[in-house]
């Protein structure tokens, strides 16, 4: 039987909304079978039988959902991040993607990620692979054993893309595909398979048909890129043109998310240059935004208006997009959407005004936990992913209270400050 | 005696130039009383009775000089980075600066900035103290305990700040002043003090001409602060509406460096808005810039034309602007440089190329160290400033040199990898 019952004291910070932080000092947080019960000062009569571990004058707040990562790339995360995006994709990423069709690189590979994964602070996480349907299965095993909560995409392409990487066709991708999604819908605890159209370009029109009869014969979920840069949807304009905007390509065939509650999502990495008819068909849609600031700088895309998009009400997380970004710690990518915003604000629309503390959180936590159902919160009946942070060697001022430790703690990470636990749906990982 | 001539033996890289690594592995670097004497593939005849030093398949590369820094200010690292520049100013800098008139804190916060800079990748630095002179001793005497090099400056202010930090009048400031550097001009080993107007907005026009006299008479470093906003670039011309721009303020008065070799340099922290003339007058006066891309993100000030001034052959090296900047490792602000260089392509001007991984890593070296002389490179004749790093847990693919370990050490360090030795001018710092 799981230990997923359990109260943990200590300052216990999570969003209460975009705008406002819940802070309790001393408090105790009551996870009974993986679902939070909520935050307190004194521990209820109910739960007075629950194993409690007090982590004294640690900072207790939500894991974080990482919403849009690429497994195999993080063996050269950092290189190339001096090169524009083509020459970065025909220089490391194609290359690197292409070895993966051996089980003994991936196996080793695939590992330290997995690994790395687990030690960070990520606990949800919406992952591709590549193309090769052996590797992604043993990913998908490695992030089994994690305990980690995951999305795992077998990449399809039949395009556009080198010899070594693209699928004989779509018949044969959409085969090997829905083989695939058999084997694994129900094979694990932790993991669920994700359609993953890598983007428009590398895929045909009967690739992507494909792919959407089988998103909706099995309700799957969706991740793909969309309006990284403005060559790109220029190219995707070329190669649909009767679509009235990109993300119009992927709603045409059914994999740009859906109206209704109980549908599975789709989520859509950067959406930096989001023309406003695609805007409104996301919001109609409850298509998710991956906002991947430092892989937007990095491949010099730009700046998503993210202000933008919240003021309109999307839904919106953070990804790292390991490896056009190249640290794979959520902390990073938070400050990393602050920092982006702020230069938005000053070089592009002074109407915009920049991201808060609370809301670089918020989004990290709950709007891209979202994702998962109830994640990312500590609020009653949300699912229990807990990071525990020791920031003892993180020197204090009089003064400060709750948030300023947790603005430390997310800001110097890289520096100081090490994370002493993580739940994920109340089940503690070792770390 | 100091056990300051030695030879190194590992993966020996530094910029032959700008555009150019030099990269030996294996090879040995041979320092003769704290100086390098090159690197080659086997040691000379006339090094042999030098002892040797093997860290095997580490990474040898020259320590890093950070242009500019507050030490006042890394107690509140990471705070109000979703603040603007007046709001952080008001609400964290000047009242976390006003405590340093206490020495009892002073002593407390200063302990905790030297020993992380010791640890850090920096081997030199320019930094600012606050106003106080016994704080500004203290720091003296806590950089000096580290070896690393660095010029510390008493900060002038005598208006527009707040009253507890403000200076009774020119006199009195420059009275102190001169005491201050009559007490610490010869007083140390690796501290040199630096003269440090604010910035032009807080200093009144008799307080920048007594400095101005102090730096001729005693021939003495400058650091301020120029161009880093266009409201603050307003304010000047209004409060000294006879200067051609921002930077004749000071050079009216004799603070903006001097064309000649062996004149004691000045270093201007930021040049984001730098006006032609300007930068024509820096170019002229051997006038050093402090580029500092993560302050200028945080604060919402911009990016600095790094390409274009590159192109005009001024004096560059990169700074952390702690605590605007809110880490104090360099190897994060040159892939900062890095990034913020793609999104000033992208967002500002299409003809500037981004840095590559090459230049970032010679501003951060020998871009930066030339303020101190013949420093941030193993050229024979340069001070031998030495990082030591192991990246034995950063997996490497097969057909990777050094260059690729290079940069996934600069931009996983947060994460992976860390330091095993320093050297600053020959001389081993304690890790």
């Amino acid at each position: 039987m799981k230990n997923n019952s359990w109260i943990l004291k200590g300052n216990i910070c999570y969003s209460k909304s975009e705008k406002e932080l819940s802070v309790t000092e001393q408090g105790y947080l009551v996870c009974c079978q993986g679902i939070s019960q909520g935050v307190f000062r004194q521990i209820p009569e109910k739960f007075r039988g629950l194993p409690v571990t007090d982590y004294g004058d640690a900072l207790i707040f939500p894991g974080m959902t990482d919403l849009h990562l690429h497994a195999p790339q993080y063996s050269f995360a950092g290189l190339g991040m001096d090169l524009e995006l083509l020459d970065w994709l025909n220089t490391h990423t194609f290359p690197e993607e292409s070895r993966y069709e051996s089980m003994e690189y991936a196996r080793k590979a695939y590992k330290t990620f997995a690994e790395d994964l687990k030690r960070s602070p990520t606990t949800r996480a919406v992952i591709f692979a590549t193309v090769h349907v052996p590797a992604t299965r043993l990913l998908m095993d490695e992030m089994e054993k994690t305990c980690l909560k995951t999305c795992v995409g077998k990449v399809n392409m039949d395009q556009n893309c080198p010899d070594s990487l693209r699928e004989v066709d779509a018949k044969a991708s959409l085969l090997d595909t829905e083989r695939w999604l058999l084997d694994t819908m129900d094979a694990y605890e932790n993991v669920r398979p994700i359609l993953t159209p890598r983007f428009a370009p590398t895929c045909s029109a009967a690739l992507l048909e494909g792919l959407g009869r089988l998103g909706q014969k099995y309700n799957l979920p969706v991740q793909t890129h969309l309006s990284e840069n403005q060559s790109e949807i220029a190219w995707v304009k070329e190669l649909y043109p009767w679509s009235s905007f990109y993300g119009d390509v992927y709603d045409r065939f059914g994999l740009f998310g859906a109206g209704e509650e109980g549908r599975a999502p789709a989520v859509m990495a950067h959406c930096v240059y989001s023309a406003p008819e695609e805007v409104m068909r996301m919001k109609e849609n409850r298509v998710y935004i991956a906002h991947c600031p430092q892989s937007n700088m990095n491949l010099s895309s730009g700046i998503a208006p993210i202000r933008s998009y919240m003021e309109q009400g999307l839904f919106i997380g953070l990804g790292t997009d390991l490896a056009g970004g190249a640290n794979m710690s959520m902390f990073r990518c938070i400050t990393d959407a602050i920092a982006v915003s702020k230069l938005y604000w000053r070089l592009v629309d002074q109407g915009a005004k920049p991201l808060t503390l609370e809301e670089g959180f918020y989004l990290a936590t709950a709007g891209g936990g979202s994702f998962f159902g109830k994640v990312g919160s500590f609020e009653q009946g949300f699912e229990a992913d807990v990071l525990v942070g020791d920031d003892l060697e993180i020197p204090r001022l009089d003064g400060w209270g709750i948030r300023e430790r947790l603005a430390r703690f997310l800001y110097l990470s890289g520096e100081k400050g090490r994370l002493i636990g993580k739940y994920v749906a109340g089940v503690q990982i070792l770390l």
